[in-house]
């Protein structure tokens, strides 16, 4: 029997359920709760189980295709029941951004997660300490871009007698975190190989997404695997397979194309990234897709790409002059530093079915709860209404809801899953 | 014995707590964490204590002096402690956004409700007439600007045997909600009239936040001055005292001033909703706070105005390069919509007292989990260093807190509130 993830006891509150006490997916699943007969109340974040299996599937076939592993970034959902389909789907683990997530991912049964992201302070070293020493089965590496850091973490870790992972992150000019060159990287270096009992170094990684042009992106991961190629070259790694990692969502091609160099290397593994191709969006990553399918000829072969699985709805809650709607939909539900959402549907109750909201539709500012719409003279559209919303970036619209409902293509409620933040 | 809002049984989970299992606000409490001793594990969303009582008597004092009544927009903070705490300080309700927002203040015991906005949907109307069936002494009340609106109101809540007490929402031209000119007033209290036992007029209400002028400000207060006399000349409230409500957190002394026109009315409750002025910034509601202690006589006579009571504490992460540090701070722990998260203070490990931040630090950029801090060549910052930021908007920062830790103004943690967004 498929598993179904999107069922459980985990209790639910809050935003975007139906009236009544005590929901958990497996109850909300049970009482068949339809968006479009306003059983929920809204606005609600959906997600379509359809699109997300499509998405999951796409996915690992295009890594398959390339031999790479898959750590999707955790830190876009930050649901555990996803993290199990993602693991079930043949992920080779999870990608995380800081200690509480990784504490988070654990909690919920996560062995192996790869901290894409330096690990800094006393407190965040003792949450990982103590994962480590609570379960001799968890592996966790985080990177490192500095001596301070790789010191300050020998110490910590040693002290408590344990071992810390660590990647070497390679960073662009005007980038994020990441050493920008050989001196750096060797500092780095020459400091991790002075705590051989508290650091292991195990990889190479890098985030190529800061970096806004193909060519820099290319460049920057042929640093990246030069950089693997010569620390393998000197026996410098701890462990075997090495990892060599890179992409966020809008360039995993691109890493997979140049990464594909280690395909099939006994001492290598490949570990792609991507976080926001399970629900996908109509914004930047659309974008990204859309230069993905016309430039690599895997994703060309495969045919249709990862679809929009994440959608909002809300009501329409004043008219007050022409031209202008006022949606119950603000900054506390969608992203908003990417595009607005994006008007797809639009449902009349008591009507059988939604009808597509005109091309002209577009949400023109937002507020902390409130969407300003613009439309025009003599659009269909009336106080109570429902629209339906597509996003753009899934990350920032994720951590506005504690929960999301699970839906089938009729906009049923078949289960729901809870977040992390 | 004064109350301690700040410690409860409340399960705490997620970022900004110390290592360890199962926190609660009491056992944090007991505990005694030091933020300067990276006790917990950053980034952290801290709340003054001495800031907070500073700002709840402030804001009482402003307003008993205008005679008005208080109902603080918890829309804000969503924290069932500090709605206890500014109830404790005699506010008269609660002002909120949502249906799901009422829901969450009523299981944490607030009994009065001003809805500030309007309540639409099944869903929706199924939430509050859930509670007003459950608890005859829950008070709530929504605005209006619709007949189709009052309409669907009144049926849903005419069939479940219920009244629903509403208020008349005015609004301006080019703003957002609420009626534009006197024919969609008087469609809209036309409506009403055909509902008597199933819709209560109670009042009227206005948001004038989304005026960007002082004279436009007051243009609209007085039209919804005019509005509450004209309709309780004509003996249309079903309530004494009718409500006259106004006020964001930018413009409540301009509110104060012209609605003291009903100061002392016996059959008029004026109540003003600042929500912001709890924890306040340096940003938005600094700008605003300046403007009104220029202008505001019983502000002026108060001397000290509302200080910054929320900050967020984050780390060093890496120092790449030249005149850039990047932050372990991010659009999921801090609001970018109205400035960035501005430096405050830096402390170092060891370090007994945090230094202040010199003032040509700013955040350029930010990412999910990252900020971009540009520093110059030879500022005295490492990798490991703590920096604490002041912020802009408080209600986009709060609701990426599950929780917000409570210190004393030597960053130990006596307690935590929790959020319920």
């Amino acid at each position: 029997m498929q598993e179904n993830y999107f069922q459980s006891n985990a209790p639910l509150a809050g935003k975007g359920l139906p009236a009544g006490d005590a929901w958990t997916p497996s109850t909300l699943a049970a009482r068949g709760a339809s968006i479009l007969d306003e059983d929920v109340s809204l606005p609600a974040a959906v997600l379509s189980e359809s699109a997300l299996r499509h998405n999951l599937a796409w996915m690992r076939e295009f890594a398959d295709a390339y031999g790479c592993r898959l750590a999707p970034h955790g830190k876009t959902t930050m649901s555990p029941a996803l993290f199990r389909m993602q693991l079930d789907a043949g992920a080779w683990g999870i990608t995380l951004a800081t200690a509480p997530q990784t504490q988070a991912a654990h909690t919920h049964g996560v062995r192996k997660v790869l901290l894409a992201n330096q690990l800094v302070g006393k407190g965040n070293f003792d949450l990982i300490a103590d994962l480590q020493a609570r379960d001799p089965d968890f592996w966790f590496a985080c990177v490192v871009d500095s001596v301070d850091n790789v010191a300050a973490l020998a110490r910590h870790f040693g002290a408590r007698g344990q071992r810390i992972r660590v990647m070497l992150e390679i960073g662009s000019e005007g980038g994020r975190t990441g050493v920008r060159d050989e001196s750096q990287a060797r500092a780095v270096l020459d400091e991790i190989a002075r705590w051989p009992d508290a650091v292991a170094l195990v990889g190479v990684e890098v985030y190529e997404g800061v970096v806004k042009d193909e060519a820099g992106v290319r460049a920057l991961l042929r640093r990246t695997l030069a950089q693997w190629q010569a620390i393998h070259a000197a026996g410098g790694f701890a462990e075997t397979p090495a990892l060599l990692s890179g992409a966020g969502s809008a360039w995993f091609d691109v890493v997979a194309e140049e990464f594909a160099a280690l395909a099939g290397h006994p001492a290598a593994d490949v570990v792609l990234r991507p976080g926001c191709y399970l629900t996908h969006d109509v914004g930047i990553y659309r974008d990204a897709a859309e230069r993905i399918h016309a430039a690599n000829p895997v994703a060309r072969r495969m045919g249709r790409g990862l679809k929009p699985a994440l959608r909002l709805w809300a009501h329409v809650q004043s008219l007050p002059e022409p031209g202008r709607a006022i949606v119950g939909l603000g900054k506390r539900d969608a992203a908003f530093d990417a595009g607005f959402p994006l008007p797809a549907l639009r449902h009349r109750p008591g009507d059988t079915t939604p009808v597509d909201a005109p091309a002209h539709w577009r949400v023109g500012a937002m507020m902390d709860q409130h969407a300003f719409l613009q439309i025009e003279a003599g659009d269909d559209l009336k106080v109570g209404d429902l629209l339906c919303f597509d996003i753009s970036h899934p990350c920032l619209t994720f951590d506005k809801w504690r929960h999301l409902l699970v839906v089938d293509d009729a906009h049923r409620v078949v289960g729901a899953i809870d977040t992390h933040f």
